[in-house]
């Protein structure tokens, strides 16, 4: 048992890390911003074993991540499909299809994202949606103490933290 | 024993989850993301035990992520800095804080990214650097088969996951 719980830290983070669960829970997360909403079809797309694709897909409507919705009565059947938390985690997985492409693709992409119109790859960046920056690279950004913030994490920010990103 | 190895995975985003192991490694990633460098500073910012932050910060540099620098010859003192592929992981952490500071911060945001000259607070949003539309409302984006797929990726990215992200 590796892992303590982040909850009840209060870096943003940590308590993102503590909804998502685990590995599978980032991967069926994936799958569904990819459109996938039935069980089936995760667990196709997974290869997951079933008992535990159920487990976590309850873990994810108990986070409020995810909401099971039947689609038939009879026979009941039921779908899975993203909350408006669940579909704000597109961001993230998206980060790490560029990342993992950019570092650990050497063969080349296997999956990308593409414009639909202009059919152009994609080349996602994380930008300031106030200054119209690119957060990465301009130099400008850095990590501060929020309202929030309790004082122990604000001296540690002060100390430590108070850099450029 | 909940995990499989991801690596052998076509998805970048599967591999990339293999680089990172588990939330350890994106928490210590994140502190790296934020200025740390010395195991100390590490072990008080997480409050995680020394055996288990040596062998994640050993993960991190065998994963090429992190490297290991002496900073002092007598008496010998290492320090932790990202390699370019963990500078890069920076938008992963950021995404993560914007989503839990937009989900899971009943109380306020703890945390924030701020502008250094303007003071004000970021708004991250992923934006495709080709186009300058963001990616995630404009619904002009969708999931595609890179060169590299083979022909079960290609088969299932067709027919599951043509869909606008």
């Amino acid at each position: 048992m590796e892992r303590k719980s982040f909850g009840d830290m209060q870096c943003p983070i940590a308590r993102s890390l503590e909804r998502v669960g685990e590995w599978w829970s980032i991967l069926i997360l994936r799958d569904a911003s990819y459109g996938l909403t039935r069980f089936d079809d995760f667990q196709k797309s997974l290869g997951i074993a079933p008992n535990m694709l159920t487990r976590r897909l309850k873990g994810l409507v108990e986070s409020g991540l995810m909401e099971r919705k039947a689609y038939s009565v009879r026979p009941p059947r039921f779908e899975y499909v993203l909350t408006e938390a669940g579909h704000d985690f597109r961001p993230v997985v998206l980060s790490f299809l560029a990342w993992g492409n950019k570092h650990f693709a050497p063969e080349g992409a296997s999956v990308l994202l593409k414009h639909t119109k202009t059919g152009k790859t994609a080349v996602p960046v994380l930008v300031d949606q106030v200054s119209g920056e690119e957060i990465t690279s301009s130099g400008h950004f850095k990590i501060s103490a929020g309202p929030a913030a309790d004082d122990i994490l604000k001296k540690r920010l002060a100390s430590k933290y108070d850099t450029l990103i």
